[in-house]
């Protein structure tokens, strides 16, 4: 009998699920609407029918699944797998959600982690971490998430909530970040921020071909804002040298905090290519320290949009292997 | 039986050896001077001797001692256990330490690591952290060491070099540091930096009873600044607000990253108490999120001068319950 995992990335919009082997190849996937008004009963029979459904495509019985990841956004009790709110599905409150799909659903050990965390482990035991020990893992996305890997393990800190990489300080005293503090590497960096810095240029008389862009739509995206960087606006350019900078910054201060040998970049601004990625990088040179060459690797998430299943996956898989499946 | 370590903090200047119970209860202790310029052989030598008297003084049989730690400046191959060189120690090049001591030299398992990590470990296992099971510490003194522990363990990092957190940048494009960063906190925030601020803020103009010191030894230390300070002195209590912020600064990001329920500050600058503690508690507060409250402990280590012993015993300990000593 081989062992299956099944991989669940809770989001507000949609449910995905995957199935996948002992080596967390994946065997199949689906997706349906979460329907998070409907509260979360609803949700979870969701999540147990098409579970059920995928296992039959598959031809995998669940007799011989030994285990569900499911990542989802926090705030959480992860040890106790209790989802306690949540700002895209509001009906969840104290929600025991490990154990609503797991052993009291489909009768079967299962792990609740963030879902930063499932995406950065799915990096980590299959993507572009899958030959090192130690990583870090930033999504750049409407905010800045991260991870946290040490000697093969996940770093989850004292109450479930380390690796919240987007608000390291990189500028103290800089720009208001969402979370209260000021010159959170988020409120620079990430691809929200990144188009909000172009604005405010543009808006405090700032040149720049993204003037009409602003114009016509009212608002601008970090696609734009890199399109127009890419094809020689200095405005554009001056502001993902920023964000290049920043996360170069704080790449610097992770070397020295856990030295991982590999730090990951993945969310929808990775998308800006070569553009970001080398930029990074060579900021990295500029400021880090001379005492001696680091050989770390700056890169790209490789595994796409199935990274939160497959990292859920995977979890279940490490829990199990570490006697942690609960 | 029952089972007895040895700790041996390997410094420039003295060896100091100490002797533990399996509960890292120190039974006895020995200090003599390292004789560095004689080689490895005769500090090793130093060190037997040293390491039987002390056990002879004890009434611990060599047979009941279960392992020995050895804390030493950096650089070295840790997992291998040699020392590479070192600054302090100009003969020692590629010395297999751990061996020459540990199974060649006293015939017992051994483990070795660098000093600021078995301070860390020390404070982790007996001291400030003795409770806890995520840390975060640091030693104030000519410049900034770190450790890190997560979930009960030190963080290594891939090679090694983890937790040089005195070279976390926290004013990006700031102050010079020696390491060939800028912004480095080890270059506001050490025992010497703060005095070297003072003495920076003084030459630039500034008023200060600091400089009839200043014109009299022709240098000035932290202890001066933080007397000054307490006495009321505007520019030495500016220095020292920015030694508390730049610490409080690194605290935030520290948080977010590992997230430790206590972060310990040690070494000699730790003698100016209150003035340093409360205000990086207060500028901690000032700064971090708003999110939630943040139940973590910032507060002092507790073992003071034996700490290096401690640790390195304690470290022992720790790696032979891991099946890791050698």
């Amino acid at each position: 009998m081989t062992d299956y995992y099944l991989g669940v990335d809770l989001g507000g919009t949609n449910i995905k699920i995957g199935c996948f082997d002992a080596e967390i190849k994946l065997l199949g996937k689906t997706s349906v609407p979460t329907g998070a008004e409907m509260g979360p009963e609803a949700v979870v029979e969701r999540i147990l029918s098409g579970a059920k459904e995928l296992l039959n495509e598959v031809n995998v019985p669940l007799a011989d699944v030994a285990g569900v990841g499911i990542g989802t956004p926090g705030p959480a009790n992860y040890a106790e797998g209790i989802v306690i709110k949540s700002t895209n599905m509001p009906k969840f409150k104290n929600t025991p959600l490990r154990d609503m799909i797991g052993k009291n659903g489909l009768g079967k050990p299962a792990i609740l982690e963030n879902d930063a965390n499932t995406a950065c482990w799915g990096e980590f035991a299959v993507g572009a971490g899958k030959d090192v020990a130690d990583m870090i893992f930033f999504t750049l996305g409407t905010g800045i998430g991260g991870g946290v890997v040490c000697n093969g393990d996940l770093v989850r800190g004292a109450g479930g909530n380390a690796a919240e990489l987007g608000h390291v300080i990189v500028y103290p005293n800089g720009r208001k970040c969402n979370c209260g503090q000021r010159g959170c590497v988020e409120a620079y960096a990430s691809a929200n921020s990144t188009a909000a810095r172009a604005v405010d240029a543009i808006k405090a008389g700032g040149k720049s071909t993204l003037e009409a862009v602003l114009d016509k739509k009212g608002e601008l995206t970090s696609k734009d804002v890199y399109e127009h960087s890419d094809a020689g606006d200095p405005l554009a350019r001056e502001i993902t040298e920023g964000t290049a900078e920043a996360l170069a910054l704080i790449c610097v201060s992770m070397l020295h905090t856990t030295e991982p040998s590999t730090i990951v970049f993945s969310g929808g601004m990775i998308a800006a290519g070569d553009s970001l990625l080398s930029r990074v990088q060579h900021h990295f040179q500029q400021q880090v320290w001379t005492l001696k060459p680091e050989p770390i690797e700056i890169c790209f998430a490789t595994l796409g949009e199935d990274t939160g299943i497959i990292g859920a996956g995977a979890l279940a898989k490490h829990a199990r292997e570490q006697g942690k499946l609960a």
